[in-house]
């Protein structure tokens, strides 16, 4: 590429560092923020060096967070008696939105991999095992996902729970609201049948 | 939302910005740009600030450049008198990567649409009668987009480069390579049809 496209092809590489952004993508941005309203392109950039520069992590929770503890775990109308613990901040956000949960929360930021060099260590265990020690969990409720890292996770944080004499619960897998049997995998159709209850 | 989330809701709501982007896009962007590698949103937000610090358009074809002229239009190898006319800069990006074309491009940056307030004085058209009359144009190829308005756009163009009784021709419309007639839709057979040569 020649010179005079530098800072333009500069800019393309660089949005397609963004997760599911590909050539196209990437180009389509591109050209869109060079447009007529250039402003949005500035927004962009100032909110990013804002949110890299001010956004941490929870010291309870390990949520991402402006203060030292964030809102949930600061908030006097959650019950921190039930922790439940999740993969990444999404996770928790979708759990926020479902209403469903009233305790507080540990974020892992991601599930044991240990072929990806990610060990208890790097999910923070440590952190959460001295939240369990606390004497103020009674239950963890076990929301990380319904795959094969995700129950692995579960299970290993299920232990450490189990360990200190915690109620250490996991959360339903079965049929989705709304699910037709007849376009359920086979796995969820399984979990569904052995987790069954009385009606 | 809280205090302490408000500069990542602000990166939230900035990505939003971006085409084709919704709020669970948005979302996963940020999350991901606030993991652990946060170079990444550093990088893109200069790259960003760079692009709308540097890139112009070329004072002759009307494209993305960081030069008064762009490389194209500068180039002693293309030929000046052969001049295509797109909508847009990636329109621009494809044909060059066709490697089918030689000449030059006028860059319109839009399409002609009285509705939206978009006429030829919007489109740069002036400065396009003026390169028509430099005397160096003898084809004006139109490659607007074979849509309505692209159309539209194609036949005023057509008018002004006629009136100069310069060459107006029209890129070919028709069945693309590899596409089934069965698939067609019966516009484009319609054109291909009407658009037939000797075989
Ligand atoms: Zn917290
Ligand atoms: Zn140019």
């Amino acid at each position: 590429m020649s010179n005079d496209t530098k800072a333009l092809e500069d800019l393309k590489r660089a949005l397609r560092r963004l997760p599911g952004i590909g050539t196209k993508s990437a180009q389509r941005m591109a050209f869109h923020l060079l447009g007529r309203d250039r402003s949005v392109a500035r927004d962009i950039a100032e909110a990013l060096l804002r949110a890299v520069d001010r956004i941490g992590h929870c010291q309870q929770c390990n949520n991402f967070s402006e203060t030292e503890i964030c809102a949930i775990c600061r908030s006097p109308r959650r019950d921190s008696g039930l922790l439940c613990v999740v993969e990444s901040p999404a996770d928790l956000v979708s759990l926020e939105q479902s209403g469903a949960f009233g305790g507080t929360y540990f974020v892992l930021m991601g599930r044991l991999s240990p072929l990806d060099g990610i060990g208890p260590e790097e999910l923070g265990l440590p952190k959460l095992e001295a939240l369990l020690d606390g004497g103020v969990v009674r239950e963890v409720i076990l929301a990380t996902n319904a795959t094969v890292e995700g129950e692995a996770t579960a299970h290993y944080i299920g232990e450490l729970a189990r360990r200190r004499n915690l109620l250490a619960t996991r959360i339903a897998c079965g049929v989705p609201i709304g699910g037709e049997i007849e376009y359920i995998d086979r796995g969820t159709l399984a979990r569904a049948f052995s987790g069954r209850r009385e009606a």
